[in-house]
């Protein structure tokens, strides 16, 4: 007995549909094949922006402590994960009925466009930017509306760009507008007055601001977010947060969002019970609470983004763009940089992604010296240096 | 500035909408309330179905390695989760494309009705059941068409009932069938041979079967499981399962699918990438392969109830009904024994599901010796024996 054929189409099994990508087959077994054609012993993973010290040594205590009473894996988290909604709240100057969690700020987005786009949806999108958050506009039937940052501005945020933003706004009725600060791949920042005249010029609009890169940036101490905006008391804005960068806790799964209470509460109705793990929970509460960590990872990435440009500075033939996060994106003149580094044992982000013209740019994550010499060390030897 | 009205109106923000729970109050906030109220110290929880037990011992020794070497929660896990999916392929028989896994079999839930439920698309729903099945139907838009198991016949499944739900279906023109087994609250299975009857009668629509609860039955060893028929060629089966019930995981959310090619690889295109986390996946792998810590949980379970099942026989005013797992629907004369029973420190789940007449309903999870006792003990006094 098989499957009548007419039963598989579901409103997704379309093979026209965009934004779907194949999952089956993983990291994990890519890797394993390119070890096995190469000769490898193993891989240096510089493309996927995890924070490479881990995370914060306070962590392995936490660890310990439900490894004597296991009750933290094998119970149910609690579902409206309070404790950690108190303290985010506590840490931002928030109230609890502005913070939703989920499995990474992954699912915020997924979220977000599950709610307010649907066939048809303008959304102003600035590229090149997070390939993931087009793709779940797609994916739910939304339009993109790009506002291209350009290459000879080193693709970083100008007033420009924001005139641009707010004329194509109007101009195409847009409903949502999505912004990455830090953006990723190149690490630029959008100035918080920036966002503050696009939300002026657009009061009918959700402005999303995607800060899983924020705690990077050199003025964090401050801090600078625009959670900021939202304490002032405006309401068409939400931000995305995540634990899984400098908190070093992607395996874990863990984000947020931070909004007014309306679109909090939106969020929340449609949010999954129990998505999020218990340990999750536990330990980005630790995470959150050792600061100092946090502080000491950013002064360390930024020195070692420093030596980094020094190194890459010294190699003809490749263009690296001023970020302000662990991330870097690095334009080459040979298609073959990516592949070339990949028979050499390290794998960076290929960037085939909306706004990049051409197909010559990689984007790695700093990582500590040692493996970084390791990058640099290959790409001299790749032109030949 | 605040957000005009307008902007909320998303398609999910209609206060009639049926099926979505209000989350800003999880059990924690509850039991805090609770132990406030009525001054307890503690609150034993027989409400959720853990494991009492925790999963086996052998994860403690995984649990430590992954002290020693923090990567597991600070990177990404793997995407396609390959080496869990080996795992599973090669404890049931089936191929890896069979497989797909998701933060417990709820999400599995979700992605199904994302999938196969449109407004108005007619679900086949036996009752009572397990209410979140029904909640995703209707959040989806999707019309449940109840077929009522019967109180005189202990809320068990017979003949009469796989006969009642062909008729059903057909005359509904039904698309999809959802069957829970053994079946929550009351714990009775249905029997093999009358889900192929089901499929047989059904080759337009997809039959789903949860088996959450599949490990308990009696005649586990065999194993007792749909995962069977999809062996045999069947195309339009779909089996949920999940860590979170006798492999005591409920913490770390890890469900997972099993069927055909071509449906689960609809369920893989709609996946999120990374929604369930590396801890899950490497201590569900450990926890798969002490097959007989899951045989002693089962062995143990199976003695406890019959235990339960004394205590309760000698007392008058109560029904319970059979069960082939580790909860047990108990029906009982007055309204007031959930509030009586919370008040005592003790948690059981409340009733209020379709197909359940009434509300002199509570459920509750089989616990270990002494706690069983203080639950029998607080009923006795309840009844004032």
């Amino acid at each position: 007995m098989t499957v009548k054929p007419t039963l598989l189409v579901s409103k997704y099994f379309d093979s026209n549909i965009k934004g779907y990508v194949d999952k089956t087959k993983g990291t994990e077994s890519f890797l394993e094949e390119i070890k096995q054609i190469y000769g490898l012993e193993k891989i240096l993973k510089f493309d996927l922006g995890e924070n490479p010290e881990g995370p914060s040594p306070t962590l392995i205590d936490e660890l310990k402590k439900f490894i004597r009473n296991l009750s933290l894996i094998s119970e149910y988290p609690d579902s409206s994960y309070l404790r950690l909604r108190e303290e985010l709240a506590k840490f931002y100057g928030v109230k609890l009925e502005n913070i939703t969690v989920g499995t990474g700020s992954n699912e915020l987005i997924e979220r977000i466009s599950r709610l307010w786009i649907e066939q048809g949806t303008k959304v102003i999108f600035p590229i090149p930017s997070f390939y993931r958050i087009e793709d779940a506009i797609l994916r739910f039937g939304g339009v993109p509306v790009y506002i291209q940052l350009k290459d000879e501005e080193n693709y970083q945020w100008t007033e420009n760009t924001t005139n641009e933003l707010i004329r194509t706004a109007k101009e195409t009725k847009s409903k949502l507008i999505w912004l990455v600060t830090p953006n990723n791949p190149a690490g630029g920042i959008i100035p918080l007055e920036e966002i503050q005249k696009i939300i002026e010029k657009n009061k009918d609009c959700i402005i999303i601001v995607d800060e899983a890169f924020g705690e990077y940036i050199d003025s964090y101490r401050k801090p600078y977010s625009a959670i900021n905006l939202i304490k002032s008391g405006i309401g068409n804005i939400l931000v995305t947060r995540t634990f899984s960068k400098i908190y070093g806790l992607a395996g874990l799964r863990l984000g947020y969002c931070v909004g007014s209470n309306e679109l909090i509460k939106l969020l929340e109705r449609i949010r999954m019970e129990f998505a999020v793990n218990a340990v999750a929970e536990k330990l980005a509460i630790a995470a959150l609470r050792d600061q100092e960590y946090i502080e000491k990872i950013r002064k360390k990435t930024s020195q070692r983004r420093k030596l980094l440009e020094n190194s890459l500075d010294k190699i003809e033939g490749i263009k690296y763009y001023p970020s302000q996060t662990h991330i870097m994106l690095i334009k080459h003149k040979s298609k073959n940089l990516y592949n070339y580094l990949l028979k050499e044992g390290i794998l960076v982000a290929t960037m085939e992604i909306s706004g990049l013209e051409g197909k010559n740019y990689i984007r790695i994550t700093i990582r500590n010296e040692e493996e970084n010499n390791i990058l640099i060390n290959a790409i001299k030897k790749f032109f030949g240096i």
